[in-house]
């Protein structure tokens, strides 16, 4: 029978281990709860950063080299924009980009749901996995910081694009999520999966995000199949973004194995942490999570299929104990 | 003392005829009612083509050839929504064209009216002269048409870009205007106005659909200043566009002697026809409006200032009489 495995995706990160994932095992049903808590209305128009990351890159539509965004992508809307002085200027939507949020928007203006409107915009990509947002509901990422004005709740793509991480984070909250249900399917595709994977995603504000929904984190402790997550930690520093940033905010060291920890084994069977720490598989095992120490850098969509498969063979051998 | 010419303008004819204006009345203090009857929703966003075209050719960003959108445009926006399979495709928004709509679209759904949102994107484009919407309410221009699903109101767009308005038009209607309310400023610029012109735009969809806002035909009519109107028609054909199509929808000939009395005398105060039509001068002051025949054809900037001298001197001359 088919495998169903259940991935809680972040952006870049989520989206790469996914392509490794689909390469690793073809013939499996791939079900990916995408995290909605960095979607910012831009313009008037409802951008989906995380989503759209995945979708394009397991669509062939990806930047390769940037990681987000379209290839092969042109400015002439935020330029005019620009001229008009309507800004933020900070974030870099592409023409192509636009075409995207002008149709989600027009779709969830005719009252459409994200869930449907993210299965209409796949139709288009075939990316290959079913992608569900976390929760038709708004649920928006703030991080409290210190500016010029006092310390503030900014949206969390102003700090992380427009600040770039520079100031401390104090605390990161995903508003709306207490109120936010999970979208349909969400709930049903973790109780009925045979595998779930945390890809190496920001532990915070991806796949912490995504465990807020109401049920979410419940369904996922509460899920018959084994969990299995990858650090996103490798020799204490993020292996790309600035994950140790918002990892300070919520008092988690950026270890490998403090993540694992941090997740709990409430959540997780299984851990994957880099070679180069080897030495704490002993310290996460003791936490009740079993933890094998495997190259974690996703260099390639081969190297990344080799992570997909260590982290099934990993589920496969909680399974079986 | 500053002239005040207030005109009464569509698209791309009211644009030509307005940068001959300003031309030939470089200190004037002018105000442009723009047609709002042919804006449109397309993708979710609010297309104003008539307010745009003016905005574009007196700010300097028209495509010259074609007359509307703007200059060095590019299709990606437009590419990738067909790409999601949605349409229309018959409407040629370029990159640059899609930003204005998008900060109006923002600006609207922030709840400023379409006249503020106007002064805001004439802020960029410094078009000198003061541009207002004749309303700021929804007022949609429809024809009735014979279609394979019988006979049907489709929007003027639709009729004019899609069709090419190669069916009968049985009917036009502005749908809306009725309960229409002029824009802030409208009725008072009439009042003031040394000058009312109606420039060779259409008489039925643009002028008439300007008119039809309850208040504005009777401003006009009750105006101090002269109203002098320059006819789309010569020589039994519309100079641009495709006029006669709708005037035979409201039963007027395709002559510049037809269009001066379906205006009227209670409208028109003076008439200006081309040299080909002089013959109808006379049969037009019969009809109690003063007529000059002079050349119409706006083949370039000096010729078309040329004309707009012509009609205020004509005004001149019926303030005189």
């Amino acid at each position: 029978m088919q495998q169903r495995i259940v991935v809680l995706a972040g952006g870049i990160g989520g989206a790469r281990f996914l392509r490794g994932l689909k390469s690793a095992a073809p013939d499996a049903d791939i079900t990916v709860i995408g995290n909605t808590g960095d979607d910012i209305h831009l313009f008037g128009l409802k951008v989906c950063p995380d989503l759209d990351t995945v979708m394009y890159t397991l669509g062939g539509g990806i930047h390769e080299e940037q990681g987000w965004g379209r290839t092969g992508e042109t400015f002439a809307v935020k330029e005019e924009l620009a001229a008009y002085g309507v800004g933020p200027e900070w974030f870099g939507l592409g023409d192509r980009d636009f075409a995207t949020h002008i149709v989600r928007t027009q779709m969830l203006g005719a009252g459409y749901p994200l869930s449907a409107v993210t299965e209409a915009l796949c139709a288009r990509w075939q990316p290959g996995v079913r992608l569900l947002p976390m929760s038709d509901d708004r649920v928006e990422t703030h991080v409290l910081v210190d500016t010029e004005d006092g310390r503030k709740a900014v949206h969390f793509q102003e700090y992380w694009v427009r600040m770039r991480a520079s100031v401390p984070a104090h605390a990161v909250v995903p508003v709306g999520a207490e109120q936010a249900k999970p979208a349909p399917g969400v709930l049903e595709a973790i109780a009925a999966a045979d595998v779930v994977l945390f890809p190496p995603s920001n532990p915070v504000v991806s796949v912490g995000t995504i465990l807020s929904v109401p049920g979410v984190r419940e369904a996922v402790a509460e899920a018959a199949a084994p969990v299995v997550g990858l650090s996103p930690i490798v020799g204490d520093a993020p292996v790309r973004g600035m994950a140790d940033k918002v990892l300070a905010a919520v008092g988690v060291e950026s270890t490998a194995a403090a993540v694992a920890r941090h997740y709990g084994s409430g959540l997780l069977d299984g851990w994957l942490v880099d070679t180069v720490d080897a030495g704490v598989v002993a310290d996460v095992e003791a936490a009740g999570i079993r933890c094998r120490a495997v190259p974690l850098m996703m260099t390639d969509v081969a190297a990344t299929a080799r992570m997909a498969s260590e982290a099934l063979a990993l589920a496969e051998e909680v399974r079986g104990a």
